[in-house]
């Protein structure tokens, strides 16, 4: 898999563009839980991911965590360089959920072809209405599902990324990712194992019965 | 107010670029109340407002509101034209909260102009990103502040819009902007009224401390 391969407006560029994004890439490997974007306080360049998963969540004041959404190959990440737009008024963490390998373009050498080239903005346009999407999914979730449903999601998108249904996962884990606390997880969790749809044990959920929890939805 | 003075990126467009803008636009008047976009339905096209205001919000299945951003003259409304871009996927309705006047572009014709031009494109990526903002700001206060900041923060955005202490506004539109039930505001204004911070009568919201409502946002 190469850079081309996944830039999908690298035939749009001219050969001196091309060069000059080649040049610039750097390939990083980094470890799971490593942080590789700190909100505001840095602009760490575009993220394209080879291999691995990333979550990109936003802090309270008080630590609580929420994921806004996550990342996998071949999904570019913008918002690790917020300081391409001066509209981006709000910052995410970024942390990589597995071992990951990513390509990282410098903001700058990004945003030199996002003024020059249409196809580049056009293509960063449509990257941003879809993080976008995904908050608005959220926002939906949390003003509007109740936290039975979001959980049920939760564990089914898992299972989904994992292709397992045996999720090595703690309850705080779930929490930061949902935005609410620890205790509050455990207890959903008990009364979906009274209902036999997971069974828990030590830092796993196993998922039983995935039917019962899609039905959760409706 | 021309139209070539409320679009940032006129002189960034060629003659006949701006031959087909000008060629296309509309000049329409809407009165109060009236409801512009309606969600994925249609393709309304842009927005650009000379004078007036609007509210975008988003509707649950229950028909609960909350309002996502408010736009005011000169802003542009990218998401009553969300056909536009693929990846935007979800769906805002859009009213106009006073009478308002404005020009409406053709989807279509921006669509094309985004194409051939980079300034167009990028320009589109900061009132996305604009609007992006919007949303984040407001799911950090959905997730993690308390009802009581954000009746605060309405009541001091309203006084500021408006130009008066006087907020001619029911407990069911408050409830509409901030996603909530009309009982729960009316509790919440009824203690700020014990509080001397707003007086309640008919139809009337009357601000009396706005420093007291500043201070409970800290």
């Amino acid at each position: 898999m190469t850079f081309q391969d996944c830039f999908p407006v690298w035939n749009k560029l001219n050969a001196t563009q091309q060069e000059r994004l080649l040049g610039s890439l750097t390939t990083r490997n980094v470890k799971k839980g490593t942080v590789l974007h700190d909100g505001s306080k840095d602009c760490t360049g575009l993220i394209l991911i080879q291999s691995g998963q990333l979550r990109a969540f936003i802090l309270s004041d008080e630590g609580r965590e929420i994921t806004i959404y996550r990342l996998l190959e071949r999904d570019m990440c913008l918002l690790s360089a917020s300081c391409i737009m001066h509209s981006i008024q709000f910052s995410v963490t970024i942390e990589a959920e597995k071992d990951t390998v990513f390509w990282l373009i410098p903001a700058d050498v990004y945003k030199s072809l996002m003024a020059e080239s249409a196809p580049v903005a056009n293509y960063t346009n449509e990257l941003m209405a879809s993080r976008f999407s995904d908050v608005m999914w959220l926002i939906e979730q949390v003003l509007w599902k109740s936290l039975d449903k979001r959980v049920a999601a939760f564990l089914l998108e898992e299972i989904a990324i994992e292709g397992t249904d045996i999720l090595k996962i703690t309850h705080e884990t779930i929490a930061n990712h949902l935005g609410t606390h620890r205790e509050v997880i455990t207890r959903m969790l008990r009364y979906f194992q009274n209902e036999s749809m997971v069974r828990l044990s030590r830092g796993t959920v196993t998922v039983l019965d995935q039917e019962k929890l899609s039905a959760l939805q409706k």
